[in-house]
C-alpha cells in the first residue's frame, strides 16, 4: 500500500567515508505527517489545556490526577488502543498549596515575593514572627541555634551577590553551534567505586542533616522558613523540601523567596537591625498514607509485528510554582500530537507505537523507571534497606542484568524534556549504528532547521531509564530559548515563553521517527549492553 | 595655596584640528577626591540607607518626608551651609501603599503577581468578582461597557504576545560603543506649529480619556481593574493611574499584574471561561488636600565668588514598586557622595557649589523645574487653564524669557539620572565650547573608564530644567548594565541590581567636575540662548 520514497545516506564515521546501508524514508508519508502537523495542527490546543486549564501538575496532587484523566480523554478521542494508566508503587502524598504571603512588617510595610516547597506544611492562617537568621551546613552548627527558635521565622543562609547576565537571555543554536556538538568528548578516567563512595557519603549526609533540621525546627516551634531562590531577577525557582513520604517529619512551612527580597533581609540582620514578618501559606496534603503514581499510557497497535514497541513519551508532571509548560508540557503536548498526527494521516504502522506520559520524573525519572523495570528489565533491586534508600544511580551492583520477555522485541523509545525548543537534530546517544538511521530519518526535516547528530549523550531525563538497561533511548537537540535563564523550575515557566512554530516541527519529527522506526525492515540496532560496574 | 598641575588639550571639533585654550586641573585635588572616593568611600551607606532603611519614595510619600529628612541630617553631620528643604506648590496628595494581593479562585486555585498603580485607591478588604475584559481605545468604547461592571474586576486590554530578549540582559559601553555615541544626529525638519498641535492632541485626548474612563468605573461600581506590566519575564513595571491631585475622581483601585499572569487570564476569557478573582489591595492616600513637594538643597559655600553657583543634583523621588535604586538612590547617594568627599579633601572652592535632591522628578520634573524658575528664571506661566494644564513641553510659547538676578551668575549644573552604571563621559548637550574643558576635567579618569565627550543631547530629567532656560545643564554617559531590560519602574529596582565600584567611580567624577567648574577663572561657558518657537 505505501510507496517507499528512498533517501540514500552515505557518511562520514570516525574520518573514512564508508558507503552504510541504505535507510528508506517515506516521504510519501512524511508529506502527510507535515500536512497534520505544520497545517492542521492542534498541539497549541493541547499545550494550552495542560498549563493554563490543569495548571501545574506536581507528582500525586490532585491536578496531576486530572492531568491523567483529561490526556487518556484525547487519547480515546483520537480513538488510540490500549489507552490506561499505570500505577508504579509507593511514590509518597499528593500535595498541593493554593496561596502563599510574606509581608515585612515594622516602619516600611513592603509584600515580598515567595513561594512554597513543595511538600512542606502551610501556616494554618498568618503568622508573625522576628526573623532570625540560621546556616546550618554541618550537624554541629544546629547547637548555635538549640533554644533559640521559638516562634521565630529563620532566613536561611546569607545574602547572594547577584550575577549580572552578560550572555543573552534567550538562545537558538546557529551553525558553529551546532558543528561545536558534534565533537565527542572522551570520558576522563576515574576511579568508580571511590567515586560512588564519595557521592554515596555526601547523598547521605546532606538526607540526614535535611531530616535533622526538619526535625530540629519542629522542636523548636520555629514558624517558618525562607530561603533564597535559585535565580536572580525576581525569579522565583523553588521545588521540594519537607517530605512527600508518609511517616517522616515534613519540617516547618518553608518557602522561596526572590534574590531581591531575600538580600534585604540577610543585610538587614547582619547590620543587627531587627525584622518581623507575617507569612500566609494554604498548603496541604491530598493523602494520608503513601499513594502510588500513575504514568498514562496509550498507543497505536502494529499490524503485523504488534510485539515489537517503538516507544515515545514526555513527563506530565512538573514543578508547582509555574504551570510546568517548558518542563513539560510541551513535551507532552508534542508527543500526544505525534499520536494524533499518526492517526490522522491513516498511518498503520507495523510495530506498535506506543506513548507513555510520565510521573515521577522530576523527583527522580520514578514513573518511567518503574514502567521499565516491569516491562522490559532491570539489575535487582538491593535487599540492603541503605541501598535502597539511594537513588538508582548510587546503588552498588546487585548483579546481572534481569530480562523480561519484551526486553529483546523492544525497539526505540524517543523522548522530549528539554525545554519547548525547535528541534534541531538529535543526539545519538554512542550508539554508533544509529547515526545513519537518524541522519536519514533527519533529511526532510532540514528545510525547518532539525539537521545534525551529534553522537554524545545527553542525560538526565526519562530516556535515561531505558538506556541504564541497555535499550535504545533518544533525546532531541533543542533550541534552548530561555529555558536556562527563566523558566526552569521557576514560576516563569508559563505558556508565553513557548513558541507554538516550534512544538508543530517537533510534533512532525516525533511523529515521523517513530513512524520510521515502527515500518523499518531491520530491528533497531542497540548499543553493547551494559555490564554492572564492579 | 593649590598648586595647579597643568593637563594641556588639543582637540579636533568639527574636523579641524584646532588648538584651545588650556584647561587648568589641578591634579593634587583631583588624588585627594580620589582618595576619598576610591578608598575612604560612603557612597553604598547612604545607597544602603535610601533603598534598604527608608525604601521606595514616592514623591509626597511619608517616606519621601523620611528621605528628606535623613539627606538633610547626613549634609548636616557634614557640615554642609545652608541645609534646607525648599517646596514647590501644589504637587499633589501623598500615597502609599502596605500590601496587595490577587489570587485566582475557582478550579485552580493561584496567587498572582501584581501590585498597585500609585495615586489608587486600596480595596478596603478583601473583594471578589468575576472578570470582564475591558478594552477602551476611545470615548465610544465606553457605551459598550455601560451597565456591565457592578461587582466586577476588570482586566484591561489584551493578552501580549512574549518578547525574547535575544539581546544580553546587562552591558556595559566598549570602544565601539562608545565611538558611536560621537556622532551627532541632525535634527530633521519639521513642522514645529503642527507638531505640536498634534502633540498637545493626543496629550488633552488621552488625559480626557483616562478620566472619563476613571469616573466611569466608579459610577459602574466596579470593583478594580487590571493591567498588563510594561515588561516580561515576571517584572512588575508600574508607575501611577487614578490621580494625585484633590478633589479628582481617583478611579478605582487599579494593578500592573505580570504578564506571564496576566495572559492566561485575557486568554480565558477570549474562550469564553469564567475567570473569578480576589484582589486585596491595602493602600492609602495620606493628605487630603494637594501638598507642596519638597526639594532637599545644600551647599559648600564659595570662598570668593559665592554668588556665582555650581549646581549638582538628582532626584530623590522614586516610584514606588522597588526601593528606588538605581531610578535614583545611585544618582543621590553619588551626588550626596560628592559633597562629602569635598568636605573631606579639604576643598575650598572659590564659587559655591550646591547640591539639589530633587522630588517630583518621575512626574515630569517638577521639583527641578519651580526651583530653576524660582532661582534663575523661565519663560511666563500661561494665563489659559488649557494651557496651564498642559506640561511645560507642550505649551504655547508665553512670550521672552523672563530671568532673575541669578541668571547670570549661574555656572553650570551636573545630574546623574541614568541608573546606576559607570561613568564613561559625557554629553555636551551641544554646547561645542563645553567640550575642551569636560575632556580636560576627564583626563585624570580615564584609568576608570571614563573617557569619553559626545557632543549630542540626552533628554528626560533634571538638568532639562536647566537647559531649556539657556543655562548649561548636563547629564554623564553611563553604563546601561540591566536598566531598561530589569530594573527602571519596577520591582526589581532594588541594591542587589548596582555595583559599589561604579557608584564610587562616578561620585569621584562628580566631585572633580564640580570642583574644576568652581574654581577656572573664566565663566562656564553657556549655548545660544533658547527663544521661544514662533
Amino acid at each position: 500500500m505505501l510507496k517507499w520514497g528512498v533517501l540514500a545516506v552515505a557518511l562520514a564515521v570516525g574520518g573514512n567515508a564508508t558507503a552504510q546501508q541504505r535507510e528508506t524514508v517515506d516521504l510519501e508519508m512524511v508529506g502527510k505527517i507535515r500536512q497534520q502537523a505544520f497545517h492542521q495542527s492542534q498541539v497549541m490546543d493541547t499545550f494550552s489545556y495542560l498549563t493554563e486549564r490543569i495548571g501545574p501538575r506536581l507528582t500525586n496532587s490532585p491536578a496531576m490526577g486530572r492531568a491523567n484523566a483529561w490526556t487518556r480523554g484525547r487519547f480515546n478521542d483520537w480513538k488510540l488502543d490500549n489507552v490506561h494508566d499505570e500505577a508504579f508503587d509507593a511514590f509518597g502524598r499528593g500535595w498541593e498549596f493554593t496561596s502563599a504571603s510574606v509581608e515585612m512588617l515594622g516602619d516600611r510595610v513592603q509584600p515580598l515575593h515567595a513561594l512554597p516547597k513543595a511538600w512542606t506544611p502551610g501556616t494554618s492562617g498568618p503568622v508573625e514572627g522576628d526573623l532570625v537568621q540560621v546556616d546550618i551546613k554541618k550537624p554541629e552548627d544546629i547547637d548555635k541555634y538549640r533554644g533559640k527558635l521559638r516562634g521565630k521565622i529563620l532566613l536561611l543562609g546569607q545574602a547572594r551577590e547577584y550575577k549580572r547576565g552578560t550572555d543573552a537571555d534567550s538562545h537558538r543554536h546557529d551553525a558553529t553551534s551546532l558543528e561545536g556538538l558534534q565533537e565527542f568528548t572522551l570520558p576522563k578516567d576515574k576511579d568508580v567505586l571511590a567515586d560512588r563512595a564519595k557521592r554515596v557519603k555526601e547523598y547521605q549526609e546532606k538526607q540526614a542533616l535535611a531530616a535533622r533540621v526538619n526535625a530540629f525546627f519542629v522542636e523548636e516551634g520555629a514558624l517558618a522558613s525562607i530561603s533564597i531562590s535559585g535565580w536572580d531577577n525576581g525569579i522565583i525557582r523553588v521545588a521540594g523540601g519537607g517530605s512527600r513520604k508518609a511517616g517522616e517529619s515534613v519540617g516547618i512551612p518553608e518557602l522561596a523567596m526572590i534574590a531581591e527580597h531575600f538580600n534585604p533581609l540577610a543585610r538587614a540582620l547582619e547590620a543587627k537591625q531587627p525584622v518581623r514578618l507575617r507569612v500566609d501559606v494554604a498548603a496541604r496534603f491530598t493523602d494520608q498514607a503513601d499513594q502510588p503514581g500513575y504514568n498514562t499510557l496509550a498507543e497505536i497497535r502494529g499490524s503485523s509485528r504488534p510485539d515489537e514497541v517503538v516507544m515515545i513519551g514526555a513527563h506530565l508532571d512538573s514543578w508547582h510554582s509555574g504551570t510546568g509548560a517548558a518542563d513539560n508540557a510541551a513535551g507532552v503536548a508534542v508527543m500526544m500530537e505525534a499520536m494524533r498526527i499518526l492517526k490522522a494521516a491513516g498511518a498503520k504502522p507495523k510495530r506498535t507505537i506506543r506513548v507513555a506520559l510520565w510521573s515521577g520524573e522530576e523527583q527522580g525519572l520514578i514513573g518511567s523507571q518503574a514502567y521499565v523495570a516491569k516491562h522490559f528489565g532491570g539489575f535487582p533491586e538491593p535487599a540492603d534497606a541503605a541501598q535502597k534508600a539511594l537513588p538508582a544511580s548510587l546503588r552498588e551492583p546487585t548483579g546481572a542484568l534481569h530480562k523480561t520477555r519484551d526486553y529483546s522485541k523492544f525497539q526505540v523509545y524517543f523522548n522530549m524534556d528539554n525545554g519547548s525548543g525547535r528541534f534541531r537534530g538529535i543526539y545519538a546517544q554512542e550508539n554508533m549504528a544509529a547515526v545513519p538511521i537518524f541522519q536519514a530519518w533527519l533529511a526532510p526535516f532540514h528545510d525547518v532547521g532539525a539537521t545534525t547528530v551529534a553522537t554524545r549523550n545527553t542525560g538526565s531525563t526519562d530516556h535515561i531509564s531505558f538506556d541504564r538497561i541497555g535499550l535504545p533511548g533518544f533525546q532531541f537537540i533543542q533550541d534552548r530559548l530561555d529555558y536556562f535563564s527563566n523558566v526552569h523550575h521557576s514560576h516563569l515557566d508559563t505558556w508565553d515563553h513557548a513558541e507554538p512554530e516550534d512544538l508543530k516541527q517537533a510534533a512532525a519529527i516525533v511523529a515521523s521517527f517513530a513512524y520510521h522506526a515502527a515500518m523499518r525492515e531491520q530491528a533497531f540496532p542497540r548499543k553493547p549492553e551494559p555490564q554492572p560496574q564492579r
